[in-house]
């Protein structure tokens, strides 16, 4: 196959040739085989079959005017409607390879994460759910979600509780002379909120309900399929007050809802009954005897929830490095003399701005990859019901990893998004240009599916509890391995650093190593801090509290940069893959390793792992000297996880690097940006000054 | 006078008794005195004052629907329009004491910056650049702006420059046959944009251009009055294509506008002619022999911009804590038994990602009241044509201190934002509770006005030369005294860190004096980096440029948060407050200095400030027991600066700590929140699944 042959195969169109040019000539690498070697070639043609589609289809135009949330939603609708008659996601393809769910997540959420998550949380989320939760009689609500019969949501959060899940107060009581249970909003700060698909859409939910049997006891949080809406109208069933959440600060596509009862009957058939079930006559019955497991195995449905996330964000970050980078290899300013202006990217501060997150956007990625796979094996084992200890440990793990990596990637795109936003200058300010949806639409992967911070906690755990096993002589062994290391911790806490050199820093053997101290050293204190404050008589709740910040937090963000890295740097030493991809991967893995080291430069001196200046010379150095070798491959190294134009949609970003054609095309066509104000008149009736007086005090 | 008489002679309404009276109530300070302290009476009684006229005017009730940009912008004009009905900024109040122009763009900046920002773009800011720039026949375009009989704008950014101003290319070419300059955009390139009331409304603009005589030689930038639109009709004088940016990512109320010249004619007088100028037969004339001193001068109207952007993104601080430590008060979550749930602001990671914020917000506060007087006094001397050498090195100093106190601030204001949204967890994320309005409006902050990062660059050219100076024998000496410590370099580079109490560390000499540490010791290096570079063969450009990351930025930063510090604690200092007042005072003055200081904490190891692990672990066991400690204060913290409850507008930060009423009631009652969407016919009409085929590669 010829390369062009190579390329029209894969669904990629050609780059126009134009001021970017330069930039792409000085890569010392071939950009296609390295998004062979970061993607494989059936995501690859996968996704641009579907953006491909999206371009064509006149209902995926952009909007050339600024459209109301009504209209936003009524248009992501439309499209989701759109996404079922292509049958973009075939149950047969993702049967085959369940990973496909995810590379079609990621492709529509770097069109509009609005539809790609509305299409997400109606089909697998609900549809999810019911399988993980409920039994074979719950199966044609699933069915009939994925038609659009009826549209399904999720159901959990309250007004007055998100996080602490256990604590949410809606009700479930059963009635053995109707056989129904009778849910109920027991006052108004139980009202379910933030439901995705509910705000306009929703004729079905996964309701969690406190399920109480009619000997008054309560049995704990159980699901519920609760009927919402009539399909035929899309009126609020009597008994359920139901209306949408308004204008969140990005994803407006998306109607997210609230929902109260008013002692709405349901069928005693409606209860997700997998782990827990009511006999007709009204006796429980639970596979668990303790309430505490029940609770687990039925939150067990959410945990994919992070891995996706994960994935969604580095999602962001392609996209608005893709801009950024491209932006700066055009836009420029200043220079030596008069005369001659360099690109921005030629200094310095833009290079350290930019080319880091490059770096953690190719470490990042590949980790989540690796996490996607291992997740979605993990599931399938799960649907096909093995229960062995590896599936358990595999289990284990993943919730410790994912628990972290949703609040690395979700922070890491969030600052980068904001940093390229600003490298951009005013132009990074113009909605046209992205930024702002961008940062928008990210904000929430901080939030949904647990607090970023509160998160933390769960990997921070994990990790006290394998050091507390370390300590007392056991060896620790995880499917994955990302907590083997602890084993050495004895040893691994008496090392220094010793790199003198350059040379040695641009192994990323180096900052491997720190981390593993690093980890180690914060495993060994989080356990101390936690000791003491117990010593000093508090409970076990309050110490725990009391021993986040600079232990706990630091301890599960160090981690998950380690894995990250660790993950990374597995795949860099592939000796399968082509000479100069290899040496593109290393320097990007070091100046990874690097740029997050920094960020625990400080405690790195505090363990006594860094002494004297030259550590951190050395690291400072290198860093600057990485940004300024990759500068050459930046444009080239964005290239190959930008999406097309179409889906970029950044004038500004644009493949051509025609910037200033593209923005200025963009500012003439916008929506009534010649005309003269529709309010011009109240220009002429002029103000009389002191016509008016300010209010009294 | 009575408490409540006071009250109500300050125009402050009590609190309603509610969910935050019990912080309130553990509050160790009386909050009107500290008020009356931060800001004293005058500025509180004309803010509320403002502010109550805003509550009871129709024209500014906050709009129950989604308004569209071209809304937005009708809206943002009418009540632009109301303000010069109320003359809500007297002249002669502002004459009087010109500060005033600050509390009024602060006291409507926190009601709605577009409102704010477009007043004062058309009236001070045209008005202040043709006095400054101008002369006495100039006068009469201002005086009409004033009453809106034009509307002026100030238009300096091109397509393809905005921070590099020298390089602006739209010409002015002078012909004396008609006496008139013809003022041309080369090419599309250089068109005008980001210029603020342009894209609707203005009629006349003060162009840059570069100035051409008949006989082809170029005078540099000039400015010129240049009209553009008809005042009876709005329409675009011929000639000029003038347009509307379309939308940004935030202040959609103010429509910045683009603008191009097809060799328009305007009259030689309309030259801005202060620092040049052209007699009717085409002879150049300028006070200034060198170019780029005239440059120089003419920019000299510039610089109260930066000024006044410290003291908004400041005004941002105020209301993001004010809603999200009201929330964390009154929100619970978990607790250490199933039925106790505590108040999120109970724990340490609370309390460590909002406290330290309070802290700033004091010390920003009080070093940016500072610096307004002494910007308004200078401005004054300007105006009134003082020109002795005091006035000059004044000019120099506020040149410095604002070009790193606009970073600091906008980048402050712009982290506590997210971190207060994030704080508020999925309730943050709605658009009512305003997070995302003040993030989107903060934005812009960290980018006009000079680019932050750029910007620095001037701080630390200033610093340098200072330090040369130092180090070949002067004795520099600086009006503000802001850098009189850089004489002491040599025995302040030979300090060290030597407190090993916690009671050291409240006291904030310890951070001040380690601060002046950290500024001398990053001014010995930058020197010494910048040397190194030209001993290496470098460029003085190219020089500067590869001694910013990690020396000249740092140095800048450094700098301005010691400064920040030293005014704080000079001002906490005051025996004459009352006790309970500087014991607060001081705890936060003691946290600024610590939490800043964390930042620079691997700089302290690397210059070898800090030793061993024991420095690090006090700076940071005193952070975490400074924001304990302070945390029953909180409330009664953010008091002090919230507005009243119409213009915080945020139903989760309501001084009655009601929040979920009011959030519950703010959803109930959102535009067509209970209706079935206008569009349900859409979801009756089902889509067929595989009816259409994904596009071909």
């Amino acid at each position: 196959m010829s390369k062009l042959e190579k390329l029209k195969d894969l669904g990629i169109v050609p780059f126009k040739s134009g001021p970017l040019d330069s930039y792409r000539s000085t890569a010392r690498f071939d950009w296609i085989t390295m998004k062979i070697t970061m993607e494989g070639e059936d995501k690859i043609r996968y996704t641009n079959k579907i953006w491909k589609t999206l371009e064509l289809d006149p209902e995926f135009q952009h909007p050339h005017r600024e459209l109301t949330i009504e209209e936003k939603r009524e248009r992501t609708f439309r499209q989701m409607k759109r996404l079922i008659e292509y049958d973009a996601l075939p149950i047969d393809v993702v049967m085959e390879n369940p990973v496909v769910t995810n590379w079609f997540v990621d492709a529509m959420g770097s069109y509009d994460w609005s539809v790609s998550t509305k299409f997400n949380l109606n089909r697998n989320v609900f549809g999810q759910s019911l399988l993980s939760l409920g039994s074979s009689r719950h199966l044609p609500f699933a069915e009939k979600c994925e038609i659009l019969e009826i549209a399904g949501c999720f159901a959990l959060t309250e007004l007055s509780h998100g996080t602490n899940t256990r604590a949410m107060r809606t009700t479930a009581t059963y009635d053995s002379t109707t056989q129904e249970f009778v849910i109920n909003t027991p006052d108004f700060e139980a009202t379910k909120c933030w439901v995705g698909v509910l705000g306009k859409t929703a004729t079905h939910a996964v309701v969690y309900a406190q399920l109480y049997t009619e000997d008054g006891k309560c049995h704990g949080l159980h699901s519920f399929i609760v009927p919402i809406r009539d399909p035929n109208t899309l009126r609020a069933i009597p008994g359920v007050v139901v209306g949408d959440m308004g204008k969140k600060l990005g994803q407006n596509g998306l109607d997210n809802g609230f929902v109260s009862f008013n002692n709405l009957r349901i069928p005693r058939e409606y209860l997700l009954n997998r782990n827990g079930d009511v006999s007709p006559d009204g006796k429980y019955l639970s596979p668990f005897k303790d309430p505490n497991k029940r609770f687990g195995a039925s939150l067990g449905a959410l945990s994919s929830g992070r891995v996706g996330i994960t994935s969604m964000a580095i999602t962001n970050l392609k996209l608005a490095l893709a801009i950024a980078v491209r932006y700066s290899a055009v836009r420029k300013q200043f220079g030596p003399t008069p005369n001659k202006e360099l690109p921005v990217i030629e200094y310095q501060m833009q290079q350290w701005r930019l080319i880091p997150y490059i770096a953690a956007l190719y470490a990042l990625s590949t980790m989540s990859t690796m996490l996607m796979k291992e997740f979605t094996d993990f599931a399938l084992n799960l649907v096909m019901g093995v229960k062995n200890a590896k599936q358990a440990d595999l289990g284990k793990e993943i919730h410790a990893i994912s628990s972290a990596s949703k609040p690395l990637a979700g922070w890491t795109a969030r600052d980068a998004i904001q940093e390229c936003r600003e490298a951009c200058g005013g132009h990074g300010y113009l909605a046209v240009n992205r930024f702002g949806e961008l940062r928008d639409d990210n904000d929430p992967n901080c939030t949904y599916e647990g607090d970023n911070n509160v998160l933390l906690q769960q990997t921070s755990n994990a990790l006290l509890g394998m050091t507390k096993a370390v300590q007392t002589g056991e060896v620790v062994q995880t499917p994955l391995k990302s907590m083997d290391f602890l084993n050495d911790m004895n040893s691994i806490i008496k090392q220094k650093f010793t790199a003198t050199t350059e040379q040695q820093m641009l192994d990323p053997a180096t900052s491997l190593a720190a981390y593993k101290w690093l980890v180690v050293y914060l495993c060994k204190e989080s356990s101390q801090k936690l000791l003491k404050e117990k010593r000093q008589g508090q409970d076990s709740f309050t110490a725990r509290s009391n021993s986040q910040v600079y232990y706990c937090r630091s301890l599960s963000i160090a981690y998950i940069e380690h894995m990250t890295l660790q993950v990374f740097y597995d795949f860099c030493c592939n000796p399968s893959l082509p000479k100069d991809i290899l040496t593109t991967l290393r320097k990007l893995c070091a100046l990874y390793g690097l740029w997050s080291m920094q960020k625990h430069m400080a405690t790195f001196y505090q363990g006594g792992y860094f002494s004297g200046g030259e550590p951190a010379n050395l690291v400072q150095t290198t860093i600057l000297s990485l940004c300024s070798d990759l500068k050459q491959d930046a444009v080239a190294l964005v290239d190959v996880f930008a999406p097309s134009d179409f889906i970029l949609n950044s004038p500004i970003g644009a493949s051509d690097g025609q910037l200033y054609k593209n923005l200025y095309g963009a500012l003439i066509q916008g929506e009534g940006a010649l005309e003269r104000p529709s309010w011009w008149k109240e220009f002429v009736q002029k103000p009389v000054k002191g016509s008016r007086q300010l209010a009294k005090l």
